[in-house]
């Protein structure tokens, strides 16, 4: 995951569009001094790439102390950056707050992947496009820290289809083999509400069911036949899957764990303690 | 609160950069069908107008059934949007997205903002800069549609002295009257974090003092001292606001409650109905 500069000078600017009336106005913004991030809980940390980029973007000196995906101790520092006043408070908060939504997010989709992988190692955790809007690159770096994948990207680079395709169709057994023909490089996932309609589209050729819905005894059920049947078709769950019960769905036989469960919730606390060894300014 | 056409473009690429390959590989793009928002459970929406120019701009022809702070009942129907398939499939994920986390959003700073202003009429509910990185446009409309108001939209519209601050300066009892100097249009706010250092900051001539992490007891004490002393400083409260104890902090005397407490939690659900009066294609 790339954080571009475009899209981290993008949010710097949203937060300070022209001056830092506060640290101009008392007159400490040539004064130098030191930041340092700590996560005031254990846990994983993410969103460090783009949080040292932040800083670096503005003339600070950055020392990276950790990265995505490690599990760090309450008050480890992660990242420390020296350099004006000015510079700091320009980026301080952005890049906290780049830490502490990535890093909510990172935890929460571990937790989900150490319950999935503890039942199956080869079950994967999968974050959907149901994230905040306009915020795929923080979300897209801590599904990654969290050793979790990303669902769909967007509409461009993978095939799903839903209830709210099927609508438009007057045929929809026959969207499978159309979709196969359209797009013979890609897999073919189709969303369903119950076994016998999962067992219809794997028969009309679907790589992969995603099971709407579906309680953890049912995705149990849907395994077995679809194992005998149709032993290479990928099994996705969606819909209320959580840190709760991923252990559970990855047992059932789920291949795929689809949620948007990490995204709801608390950001990860990452307090940032500034430092100035010689204040001399605003006397 | 304006949405641009830019911003809300760069949404829609973002979640189908080229093509829906779904909607294109059915052959059903060409066909006409309709999408209804409406929200599972009864509260306030916001959103609506990103929503419906997200549709508009795509070319799909919208009826606005409801607009930003509305009260509405469950299934109540706020957004319809008619067009063609591949217009509404390339906006509808885009839209409700924006729809349940700016009503998520809303429906929790309302809770703030009416618990508070049954205590006092007058006092205001601020939400922060600490929302997920590049939402703004998003978080706005959701603070307008609850009632409540931007605490800072960023650095250079206002001026707030904190201890990250403080530490670059020789002589911090010096900051505010430097800042009225540098400043005369702003009001000058500070962030204390106890009685004294509050009232030391607003005999130096402080329009607001922030009160980071008082207990509301603590709050109604430096209100009855500072109204005898200093009855024009408003008086901020911050850290740990939230809906459970916005009542208790009115009460106890602050103008404005500080929060950034609404920006986490679960989307507010809003369900995306289609329909297709001729489903033709996909045979």
């Amino acid at each position: 995951m790339h954080f571009t500069d475009a899209y981290l000078e993008g949010l710097l600017v949203d937060d300070c569009p022209y001056d830092d009336l506060t640290t101009e106005g008392l007159g400490i913004g040539d004064t130098e001094g030191v930041v340092e991030a700590a996560p005031k809980a254990p846990g994983i940390v993410a969103g460090l790439d783009a949080a040292c980029r932040l800083f670096e973007l503005r003339g600070a000196r950055v020392e990276r102390l950790a990265k995505d995906g490690d599990a760090v101790e309450a008050g480890q520092v992660i990242l420390r950056a020296c350099g004006r006043a000015s510079e700091l408070h320009a980026v301080y908060k952005t890049a906290q707050n780049v830490l502490e939504y990535a890093s909510g997010v990172a935890n929460r989709a571990a937790d989900m992947v150490r319950a999935a992988k503890a039942e199956n190692p080869r079950a994967q955790v999968a974050l959907t496009r149901k994230h905040f809007p306009g915020t795929k690159p923080i979300v897209y770096a801590a599904v990654r820290a969290a050793g979790g994948i990303v669902h769909r990207y967007g509409l461009s680079d993978s095939v799903l289809v839903f209830d709210q395709h099927r609508v438009f169709c007057a045929s929809p057994d026959a969207a499978v083999a159309r979709l196969k023909e359209s797009a013979p490089e890609r897999k073919i996932a189709v969303e369903v509400d119950s076994i016998e309609e999962g067992l219809r589209y794997a028969a009309a050729g679907a790589d992969i069911i995603q099971c709407e819905r579906f309680a953890p005894e049912t995705v149990a059920e849907f395994r077995r036949v679809l194992s005998e049947k149709h032993p290479n078709v990928v099994i996705n769950v969606a819909g209320g899957v959580t840190a709760q019960n991923a252990a559970e769905y990855a047992r059932a036989g789920a291949d795929v764990l689809v949620t948007s469960w990490p995204y709801f919730g608390k950001p990860f606390d990452v307090k940032m303690r500034f430092s100035c060894p010689n204040p001399g300014a605003c006397k």
